[in-house]
């Protein structure tokens, strides 16, 4: 991968309005083990040196993401490893070490997926935002237990009618709203479950914007909320929660009027029942109180 | 106004997805007007048998909103005192009683945005959710006085364009977003205010789906949440919560998949800050604890 296919690559990362965070650092991993095998270097140090900053451009390019800030750090701890004198081995070395890295990602989501099958049962009702390739997993697990779901459409891009579409290959009976009717429709829901795309020191949760207000009917009404998050997604720091394209909204323009597109939004701990994470859970306090 | 003009824009109001409670009650009175006027009758007795059915007819056009039937209740007791022996007086009384209707729901929106703009004082910063004539003349009002508004796009047809056009006329600076944001910007505000389409006897509000995630984000945030409404909007009973075309949603359909498009939704009195109505308020209970 040269560099002007990377770059092309890398902006992709950025406009991605459509995939979770878990999908898209898998995906940033599979293009550093691209460039591992394949970008135009002459000895370790240099590979090391391009893939490095690969891996800093690509970890940076999404701030509300914490797990591509995570799984990235992670592999550029593995490029400090590579041997010196072998430029071939150094570049099977740093691509394994990105592959494995995918790997551990999707075991974590499957691992998360049949924690969540186990809390939920048979015959529930689980009410969600958005799309996210973890709450996927987890349909996708409890499709023969005759769990039904309530999902909303997503605005602006309507990421909602895609997991509408594979839960009606699944045969999963679904109800399709719009995000306002979420709290109307919570009173038929047993669990409100979603993703993250990041998970904040003080356990509130990045998600896509209106996460917080599913979280709030949920505790309104009395409805458990969980987070299935892997651990890599534990964030540092508070992040930038990213605004995309007004005119993703469709709007016309008017003078005076600013229209705001703003992804994600923050959702306390205090509303948050529990996580679920491969580590574990559902675990009522995150961070624990002596974290 | 003969049979099939009465029957075409009875069809109209029961599909109107854009307009609120108020003005789709004034909207029947005006159409009362025209049938006192000219509908086909021979004697008073007739004419008020006509007029009666007509007016029941659109009482129960729109079950979510109750000023429809209250103020054709009100303009039925009306028809009752027509004189009997003078047809044309008869038309031109039921007629006036329709259109003093039109005015007194007039003035009591005028008066409910005057003790609105003197709540909210200069400079502030008001979030709300859909369109309505009353919060209309709320903006309307407050245009001179520094007022913002942050205002939702209001799925699925989007009247919370028609709400951003007009602000925009008055140069009122506008933050628009969708649905799902109004948790996250409930933060810049400092009032969250709507109209209702009906208040329950329990003082719980009826009013486009979402409202009741808006209360719940400025509970939650210790925004106080107002609810504009003129005291013919005083329902009787629960209403039926209208569910419109789902091919509204603009989604494919998929098998196992039912797209739901419900237009209202309840939000409990213990969320709902004070009342302003055209009689007081903000009451900071409703019903009052003797009533």
């Amino acid at each position: 991968m040269n560099d002007d296919d990377f770059k092309r690559r890398l902006a992709e990362l950025e406009e991605d309005r459509v995939h979770g965070a878990s999908e898209l650092a898998r995906r940033c991993l599979r293009i550093a083990a691209a460039s591992a095998f394949n970008a135009p270097a002459g000895d370790t140090g240099s590979l090391r040196r391009l893939l490095d900053g690969r891996a800093a451009a690509m970890a940076g390019a999404r701030p509300s993401m914490a797990a591509l800030g995570n799984l990235m750090a992670r592999w550029r701890a593995a490029l400090g490893k590579l041997p010196e004198d072998d430029l071939e081995a150094a570049r099977r070395k740093a691509a394994e070490a990105a592959l494995a890295l995918v790997e551990e990602s999707r075991r974590a989501v499957q691992e998360i997926a049949a924690r969540t099958r186990e809390l939920v049962g048979r015959d529930r009702t689980i009410i969600t935002h958005s799309l996210s390739s973890t709450m996927l997993e987890v349909f996708h697990q409890l499709a023969d237990r005759g769990v039904r779901a309530i999902i909303t459409e997503s605005r602006p891009l309507y990421e909602g009618r895609r997991l509408a579409a594979r839960l009606s290959e699944w045969s999963v009976p679904t109800t399709f709203i719009t995000d306002a009717q979420l709290g109307h429709f919570m009173q038929q829901a047993d669990f409100a479950i979603v993703g993250a795309d990041s998970m904040l020191p003080d356990g509130s949760v990045v998600n896509k914007a209106g996460t917080y207000l599913l979280a709030l009917a949920a505790n309104d009404q009395g409805v458990p909320f969980y987070v299935c998050c892997e651990s890599f997604k534990r964030g540092t720091a508070e992040p930038k929660l990213e605004e995309m394209d007004a005119a993703e909204l469709g709007a016309p323009g008017w003078p005076h009027v600013t229209v705001a597109n703003l992804y994600f939004d923050v959702t306390p701990a205090r509303l948050v029942s529990g996580w679920i994470s491969e580590e574990g859970g559902p675990d009522p306090v995150f961070p624990p109180p002596d974290g």
